[in-house]
């Protein structure tokens, strides 16, 4: 007898949704989608409605209600919540509170809210599942081990386009290179991110708070070839790590199987040859080296937020996204991102740490970084 | 309240039993040795029974007695089986057979006789834990997963001095030559093995018997840094890897505190040089290749003796200690050693699957080896 799991999206028409329906419609015979929410993509939201036999579904023109209906009143067993931003935080808390599982791939809620929802999912005995490849592979590290024999976390980056540039090159570099990702496919504002390292400094922080360890005991290794995606490093000296082909779908299907594991057609030989095992292949090499501090100060000013707690990752999150849209809109350049940043932190003022108090966090640090940037472009 | 576990080694003078005792001086609160058994070297054993206050001992004076009292009368939890040959079998059998736990280090045991010490161990619920790094690293990446959901073990091998050598190099390498390991210390029987790879396909049976999985299911990935020590591939496409410094304290201590793991001092610091992420150590490099089938015909023996199964394990190893003895005494070149086991598995006769069947096969093997030495030391 095979029943199938329950799941509901939010954000289906986005990268992590459209992969996630991806992996579904590959093992149809596991899954029901049971409800969809979508954005602005009514088009493709009626693709998947029809491909998939969705019952309950929401666009954005259906408010907080929509994704409310579809989080919690499709009654998933797993809410896949991969929307950007803070539109869903509401949706999401709901689910939670009533002991759905959620996979969490959008960044904004766990490094804003993060001590909230681990908090919230303790309570109503809902598993959070991290969708992010790099906390995935930490996750399943974790897997029968005792956490209180961890010594540290090391999250891997990929060290974005800009590993081996100057920071001459750096300070003056155009949207172009950076959104020249070496490895991984993703969206504009993750992959400058990438270029600034920003991504690993938010992924310290979700680290931090899905994992209950601080900021001391998460380590970043630039890993360039993007194979091994985290490791947990524990009291004996032994170390573990999770590997997989830079491909998020296979992240994605771990969360909404687990504690299963997919049968994934020719995953075998894929891997053989990314460990080098397939005779006739090229040897493999993988480096590992430290980011360096100096032309990265993101991922310092991420360690400096979680340090400080409160709601000071909500202003850091707020802040970023400001300066990278600002750089994208050719209105700052690249070596400024994180003077916005940094002036937004220093700005801001401690908020309660509620979801109230994160959303006022967030406010504020969008109207101080969009300060920050209107004095750049006025000095320059 | 704390409990020390108590512990009994079979082999307390050689490498691995020194290694142990070293572990077990440092976690003396978390260990109580209670028997130990040494071979010829008695003053050793004097100074490591003075130091640990053992009550029961023996040397191979004491015969197969001294041994059995050792491993069951000294009333361990666990056994350390690291004797070298097949001296201490029946007592690792004894101690199975009345549930004790046993970290085996005795690679001909699980070789020759490890489906006899498998099923005796399910029998008794006694828990068979890997000492050897590889293996002791597929153990822990299988921890708190579902083995249905395995696809392949890998397991990592230095590739031994001759990883770079032509086909002629080897054929007339010497003794000094064959004996220069890269990365790990060793004694002359299982460096030599590095040098043919035969230690990897020992390793292959012994993944098979340990794990219960084909050979068809087991790979071997060179990889000359030494730092990752196996690999599982999961149905997913995810793969599990443990690394750790190349220092057989680390395997031992999680055979002999499993399910617990050690706190090692200095364990982080030198694990996050290990990956890279201390700032001023040099980029990492770790390189995968496939091994060459070509140059180390010995792997491809023991996946045709895992395959043909029965007693073939045994004739496999006994030819093979046969015939490294005889080119570390200079009577054949090292290129020779694999048409000794070839020879020594083509000519061997099918023995029953019992304890004294393997005793058998190793004794048949052991003189048709010898054998073939003769011809070869005749012909030359």
């Amino acid at each position: 007898m095979s029943s199938r799991k329950r799941v509901a999206i939010l954000g289906s028409t986005g990268s992590i949704g459209t992969q996630a329906l991806d992996v579904i419609g590959r093992h149809r015979d596991e899954f029901d989608v049971v409800g969809l929410a979508a954005g602005r993509n009514a088009d493709l939201l009626a693709k998947q409605t029809q491909a998939f036999g969705v019952k309950v579904t929401s666009t954005a023109r259906d408010g907080p209600q929509g994704l409310l209906r579809v989080a919690v009143e499709s009654e998933p067993e797993i809410l896949l919540a991969a929307t950007d931003g803070s539109v869903a935080f509401d949706a999401v808390f709901a689910a939670v509170d009533r002991g759905i599982n959620v996979a969490v791939a959008n960044k904004e809620l766990v490094v804003a809210a993060g001590a909230l929802l681990v908090e919230a999912a303790k309570r109503s005995g809902s598993q959070l599942l991290p969708v992010d490849s790099e906390h995935s592979a930490i996750f399943q590290c974790l897997v029968g081990e005792d956490r209180s024999e961890v010594c540290a976390l090391v999250l891997t980056a990929s060290g974005g386009p800009f590993r081996h540039a100057s920071r001459e090159e750096m300070e003056g570099a155009n949207l172009a290179s950076a959104l020249a990702h070496p490895t991984w496919r993703m969206g504009t504002k993750n992959t400058i991110d990438s270029a600034t390292m920003m991504n690993k400094g938010l992924e310290v922080i979700e680290a931090s708070r899905l994992f209950g360890f601080d900021g001391d005991k998460i380590e970043i290794v630039v890993h360039p070839q993007s194979v091994a995606h985290g490791f947990v490093i524990f009291s004996d000296g032994s170390v573990k790590s999770q590997l997989a082909a830079p491909d998020m779908r296979v992240p994605i299907g771990y969360a909404l199987s687990y504690p299963a594991r997919l049968q994934t057609l020719g995953a075998l030989d894929g891997v053989l040859a990314m460990l080098g095992a397939k005779r006739g292949e090229a040897a493999l090499r993988y480096d590992f080296e430290a980011p360096d501090p100096v032309r990265f100060p993101c991922i310092r000013l991420a360690y400096q937020a979680l340090a400080a707690g409160g709601t000071q990752p909500a202003v850091l999150s707020a802040a970023n996204e400001v300066a990278v849209d600002a750089f994208v809109e050719g209105r700052i350049p690249f070596g400024r991102i994180s003077d916005v940043i940094e002036g937004s932190l220093n700005r801001a003022r401690a908020q309660e740490p509620t979801l109230d108090g994160v959303r006022a966090a967030d406010r504020e640090a969008r109207r101080a970084a969009g300060e920050i940037v209107h004095a750049i472009e006025r000095a320059s």
